[in-house]
């Protein structure tokens, strides 16, 4: 018997900060499912809306129980669901797409004009219990730990990212170290890439980028990244980069170490507008530059899935921490401190189950 | 017998204008040939070179014959010549790639990176005679009219652009009238695209966009681009868009412009960095930009020629204006007036050759 | 008020023939519609069956209302519809996908393996009324006529078939000249083909397909195919060949005629095994086979619909007859003659709707 | 000072066999350069010549000096030459195309039509010197040894059919194990396979599959290989399948083994046509089947080089077996057997150099 009240992360209110509280477990409509959440990790964007950032401030409407990185299972489902069943363990794809928009209808979900963000636009994952509309289950062997069923979902945007091109005998830059860029780079070592090379700025993160399988790991802060980028390439420039960081220094940077031809794929979301010498670096060059956002519907989950039981890509190094649900406030704040990778939270204690 | 000396026009010395010389008819080396040109057309890049703009004072080193865009008859070949022959009718690859590095190794030649250019690099078409490598020859039937066979060479640059991905039932804007624009209309329009629409700030070239079968062409200086190419396209945007004005206002319309996972092509050289909101313009919106830059060698060739003998592409309506060499001045200030399409040289009188 | 009973074209029992008879209107699921049939067109499967040929032995089960091209009104909506009204004019994507299988769910649902075929597998469309899911319904302007609006899905594959890869600028084959086949002659030629060149062993339908768009239209029982092609294409072979007849000695052909590096694709069904020469027609020739089925949900549907829009597309050519429902037996032996293009019927007379 | 004369191994006559003889050293061309052996690999080619099959009595016109796979040193150039220096260590590719077709200019000289090839149509590298254009030779770092510098040839095979399609996160199988089969069981697994199987009716090659990467080896000889390919791709069938050994028993299962939707990829060549079920196997599965043939210039050489250099695929275990080129006999011999993986000749002692 399915309890009416449920722990959850809630962000009350405008400003920094959250509290855990009680609320409704919520209702399941007729093709939604029920789902008692084992682990769910925090993402940049669930640090962006603790500390209430300007965008957090933009899009959320407090009092909203957030997070939306998670595994769980399957306790509830409504009468119309015919693809997910009681028992079922399940990770989220968490873009709620509408179904109808011509996106959607032809194969770009991820593209969805009129997507709902799980724990942005309706209620997420800090929390013992969450709704999901069926189609966005995806269902996980049992002896998959819950902690690597949630991470697959930021998993999946760097297979997203590395896989939107070539990359086997490529050379590529990963941009970035936050736990999608060193995702990405374990990603594209896994996919045959010629060598891979990541910067950032923080040495905890540059110190993670090795264990993933970078072949070198550049502090931005310290060499100039271009023409480093350069020499290790023998002069030509990189056939593929991955913009991670959200820097604008970083954008530019993609742009002038890329060799001509090659491609810029960009996951990063810069706070404000880039300036981009479009002729020189773009233009003449020939280049292709990617937006790149949220996960194929569901290519990328089956990749994610057959890169992860191969055996090839082992992103354990990325999971630097795990705390009860109650100390969210300890983790946020390791989050916000760049001290770690990706971190886990429990909403109910193992023994507890 | 070949004659020693030869009509040309020169760019003397720096600054501003050029002038109608008698020069020597240019050495030809082993694996090049000598064409007699029949007509050339001008380049952007040639008005720039008149006009002695920044680009122009940073790039080019008189004195220099320039122009690239030609047709001509072979008329003497190197002695290791051997895929050309006297009696020829040609155009010219302008762009000479060194047949080593990389790119040209893998079939980009068109973004090889120590290109020699016609023209800019080295002495060009608006003379009697050119010099070529072989492999920068294209030959033509001999009933092509000399200045179709010219225009082939910026009509490519319209073909890459548009045709560097799908076009056949997808909308389509253009951003920019100029000759190359007005060609990426026509072959737009061949190709199947559902809607073409073309804009512009000249109301000359605005009125010609129609004849290569857009279906509205949008005056810039009036219009709200991005709301009418929206309104256009039933809210959605556009499936397509082909950027060849190189106005940093046309680059940000032309990412506001495109739909969700729409591709934005920029051949246009913008002349500053561009601001760009690449959060989203370019990464939520998942499109994908790419910089063309010349022709594929040669396989942009072969699909512009194609498209010409097809009958579905008649670029005629874009060759406004023709003048014999020696009134370069009023060729060269018309092109400056925006009040011409594509305007054609001929350094030989007809009836004189 | 809708009526309970109505009338339909009964394949009643083994054999060959059909019978008009008088059966229960459809009911409705909580995810379905009910569409009033106003033209419903005749496919060659609908003929399979008509005359029950081995496939049709082997695979329908009758009684059975047969027929799946046609374009109506919705007339009733299950209760959980919620992206078709009352109303609407529709289509159908006849092709039933599960929605569930790996292939559903990445984009691919033209090849789901769970499909079940509208007048095949369930109740099809040769009635008054025809029960579909929503998701399968195809809305159209009501300005579109009925028998435009059916024949999408058959234009639909040709679509699908010739935009499957590079058109503009290329040279194509049709081979066969079936509805189908003549649609794709006129969609490769609103595509940009350089050139279409048509086989068929049919004079009534080689008459029609100059009228598509066909350069030249071969007689098959008459020209040594794969000589005059490539007689046509200067030697080299075609850049794309389409095969539509489903002949064995045509798929020979299509592979002969290729040049090296280009596209075969194949939408025709060979009643039986084909013998290939791999070694010299594919591997050397390094060529691509592509197998085509179905429409592409929905980018297809989007593409046919923006080419018959745009107007660069006109299948009228291709309906030849039309027929009240009544006189199904006088159509489907115009079918089996081979003396006609798309056969039109009509389950309700204009006058009486 | 280079010798006039040199050691060859010569198929002097047509039959079976061929004799170790004294021949002149090759005249360099001008765009030639001379090139002393170092080490050559036998190809299943060399051994349809030794042992003068049905292809090699309508190929090869004796007497010739066989042999293509190689590698060596630059000893001589034609006065043309300019992109090889003398002592370069240079590979070749083993395709000479005319560079002036349409495929060569359009990035596709792969698929020459052309084509001239080492050691069966011109005088080839059994020997201690032989002969190339200089676009034929591929640089190679002084400290690659010879025998891995000289397997890139048919390394490159491999790398061409694994990388002509997505291959990261999808399941692969690999039809064949000779040297190339190997080869590709580990590009697949270095590009991120998923789960790579391969089949052979050899023992010994099948116990070097696993060697390679493969997860399972299945012995075409005494279990299902399409049953148990779907068995362990959970009844889907596989994303990829690579034919690499040229018996029509295996494209039948490739082309049945393969999901809806997957990739067939043909490179073994099969001695007589083969039947295929294009309705069931290739149209209502909605495949796609490529010819490869050759390593694409340069491209596959680029991937090639990076995937041995980023030390991600070992294709040691495949090098099985070292010769002088007077044994050629028993090298012959054991190729034919089967029993072996690729085997190597050096025309000079080591100790003789």
């Amino acid at each position: 018997m399915l309890p009416k009240r449920m722990k959850a992360l809630l962000k009350a209110r405008p400003g920094r900060g959250a509290e855990l509280a009680v609320v409704d477990v919520p209702r399941v409509g007729p093709r939604e499912v029920l789902i008692r959440v084992k682990a769910c990790s925090i993402c940049g964007t669930d640090h962006h809306i603790y500390s209430w950032d300007p965008w957090a401030a933009g899009r959320i409407h407090p009092p909203l129980v957030f997070g939306h990185e998670f595994a769980g299972e399957v306790v509830a489902t409504g009468e119309a669901v015919n693809s997910v069943a009681l028992g079922d363990m399940v990770s989220a794809e968490t873009h709620v797409a509408c179904g109808r928009c011509s996106l959607c209808r032809t194969g770009q979900a991820h593209i969805c004009q009129n997507v709902s963000i799980l724990g942005v636009d309706r209620p997420g994952s800090f929390a013992q219990y969450v709704c999901l509309p069926e189609e966005n289950c995806w269902k996980n062997p049992r002896d998959v730990a819950p902690e690597m069923a949630s991470i697959q979902e930021p998993l999946g945007n760097a297979v997203h990212t590395v896989l939107a091109g070539d990359v086997a005998g490529r050379t590529v830059a990963v941009l970035g170290c936050g736990p999608i860029g060193l995702f990405a780079v374990g990603v594209a070592r896994a996919a045959g890439a010629a060598a891979v090379y990541a910067t950032d700025i923080s040495p905890y993160r540059l110190a993670l980028a090795p264990q993933m399988g970078a072949d070198e790991a550049l502090d931005a802060s310290r060499v100039d990244v271009v023409a480093e980028l350069r020499r290790l390439t023998g002069g030509e420039g990189l056939d593929v980069v991955l913009e991670m960081s959200g820097s604008p220094a970083a954008v530019s940077q993609a742009l002038k170490a890329v060799r001509f031809g090659g491609r810029v794929s960009i996951l990063g979301i810069p706070s404000r507008p880039v300036e981009i010498d479009l002729a020189q670096d773009v233009v003449f060059k020939g280049i292709t530059i990617q937006g790149i956002t949220g996960r194929r519907m569901f290519d990328t989950w089956y990749q994610t899935r057959a890169l992860l039981a191969s055996g090839r890509l082992d992103v354990t190094p990325v999971i630097t921490h795990r705390f009860p649900l109650e100390e969210f406030q300890r983790a946020m704040e390791l989050v916000g401190s760049g001290q770690s990778g990706k971190v886990i939270l429990y909403p109910t204690p193992p023994g507890e189950e």
